[in-house]
């Protein structure tokens, strides 16, 4: 697989160079175009998404698909939908929120390091410099990556990310990452869910990261997620009982090719339905749409700014390094049939909160 | 993970040596102890068990595990099993089955590549050179297993194994590989699977080639086979679709401490039921021992010559490259509480058409 042998750097955290200066927040609280679920019709399984093309897609799809007689029906053990996850079911901006666990955990473990207050690159975390932090370079990312997310049990991993999990907020909506959800992606899972489909989430984030809270946040059980993953190895504890200890050794590289190839290896089969929104998820779209029967694809357009964000640099959005959908990805999306969501015009609702 | 570097021939095929000997064949059709299922009850889930201690434990389990009132009570999203599957659930003597398509798929390619019937180790099996094939060294045998498995599509791979599945048969019994199950272990996944277990291979075979006919022969879809499993590349083809190349190189080697990792890789938590038969499946079942909580660990000891074959060295048996059961893991079974399956005593019936 291409790109395997790169560090966790790259995977999640290549850009994060923008994180000191999060010169793309914008103000909270401003959302107008929200309308509550309980206008719609009773029967609508999208509620939260106006009608247009893009929900007109997905009823379409899955009619089609789960109907017997036509020509494009789909076998119930075939129906397999997947969704990328950071800034497809949830927000992404201003920063994947592992990389906020990476600095909330190395300001956790400070105590325990005093040398980290001179040791770059915990120093700029420990000291709250900034202007450092935004001067990262790949490989102190990987340090701190590796630093805060091996040498313990897999066990272990899990405790501290729920423990984060628990206290952590979005820096601008001051809401816990549960809250930060897109309810029309919500709605969008379970009608598939509800037509036979099997939800994955397909993230460039870690496997076990997404795995501490998907079923809580998105009723996904942990095997159906499929992320970057470290090695493992086997050992034994003191009580003779067998462990994994988290290897700072990358095993899998879920981006961009990484995708079709781990849902080939964990899956065997090409998804019928696949949801992205960014150069990562391209050949995750292209591998579901070569599946040779009907398919879907869908890639949310973050067009925004007053409800979410609003990031391209496709159709001349802001530019962003933070979940990049570039113009060539939206040319791919348009010359094969693949949709576009835009957020500002196909969904009524983005957060369950909203006014 | 350990081992992760090694070559395939480890994988599956490091006991190939023996293959022209085949010397613990035994005779065919000598099924004396078998006793069709029907004469059992018809409420028993497992008619061809003959009652004791293993037939018992699987009972006992399923029953604690399922009863909310146990303290043992397993919550359904944890009911995990996992089934090693050469010599747990089907036949792997006198050789894997996967190492028969090896060397069945070289001689069908052979007039594609006259080279080859000059050139070791390929000239060995194009001529049939018994002498030469017993001798084959590791590296033969990754170079015949490279020449067989890598180089083409998934998709490609998967009808190449199929067409072999449909015509395969045991040298021995000169039956279909999928009349070479286990009829005892088909009704513990289906007890399993009735009592809300998900059920699983976890294979040291090769995962793409066992997920061709898991479904028809074990009723498991692909995405609950987890086996050895090569690199894949993501491509074009001429049409401009996404493929996926099966690329020369091991990515995931699903034995000994492959399995506890790739489990926890795949499915994200322990299992609470395990089976096997070798050395290589120790750390899976060790690692369900783990889970902390009620668990099922089974070794299934092949004592019977007549009815299907016997070999250990463990208790004394005939000692074997194949499916290797030593004293050690007998010692550490009985130690630990687990079961050891006496195929002689304890299966009533071995092969479904036994008489």
């Amino acid at each position: 697989m291409k790109n395997r042998a790169i560090s966790l750097s790259t995977l999640l955290f290549s850009l994060v160079l923008i994180l000191a200066a999060c010169s793309n927040s914008r103000a909270p609280g401003s959302s107008t175009a929200g309308q509550p679920a309980a206008t719609t019709a009773a029967a609508d399984p999208l509620p939260s998404w106006n009608d247009g093309p893009a929900k007109q897609a997905i009823l379409d799809f899955v009619k089609t698909t789960t109907d017997k007689s036509n020509s494009k029906f789909v076998p119930s053990e075939d129906r397999i939908a997947t969704f990328d996850q950071d800034g497809t079911t949830w927000v992404e901006q201003p920063i994947y929120s592992q990389v906020l666990f990476m600095f909330d955990r190395v300001a956790e473990l400070a105590p325990q390091h005093p040398e980290w207050k001179t040791k770059p690159p915990f120093k700029a975390i420990v000291t709250g410099d900034k202007e450092a932090m935004a001067k990262f370079t790949l490989k102190d990312i990987e340090v701190l990556a590796m630093a805060t997310h091996t040498g313990m049990t897999t066990d272990a991993f899990q405790t501290i990310v729920k423990d984060w999990w628990a206290k952590a907020k979005h820096p601008r909506f001051d809401r816990p990452y549960s809250e930060m959800v897109y309810q029309p992606m919500l709605e969008l899972m379970k009608y598939l869910r509800d037509n036979g489909y099997r939800t994955y989430i397909v993230t460039g984030g870690g496997q076990d990261f997404v795995r501490t809270y998907a079923q809580q946040v998105y009723g996904i059980p942990p095997e159906q997620i499929i992320g970057s993953a470290l090695d493992t190895q086997y050992e034994y504890n003191k009580e003779g009982q067998g462990i994994l200890m988290r290897d700072p050794k990358l095993l899998l590289n879920n981006n961009g090719v990484g995708k079709a190839e781990d849902i080939y290896l964990f899956i065997g089969k090409h998804p019928r339905a696949a949801f992205g929104n960014t150069e990562g998820d391209r050949e995750m779209l292209e591998y579901t749409h070569a599946s040779g029967g009907a398919s879907l694809e869908m890639l949310v357009l973050h067009d925004d700014a007053t409800r979410e964000y609003a990031y391209g640099p496709a159709q001349g959005l802001p530019d962003t390094k933070v979940g990049t959908f570039t113009q060539a990805l939206y040319d791919e999306a348009k010359a094969k049939g693949w949709t576009v969501i835009s957020m500002k015009n196909d969904w009524k609702q983005i957060f369950s909160w909203e006014k």
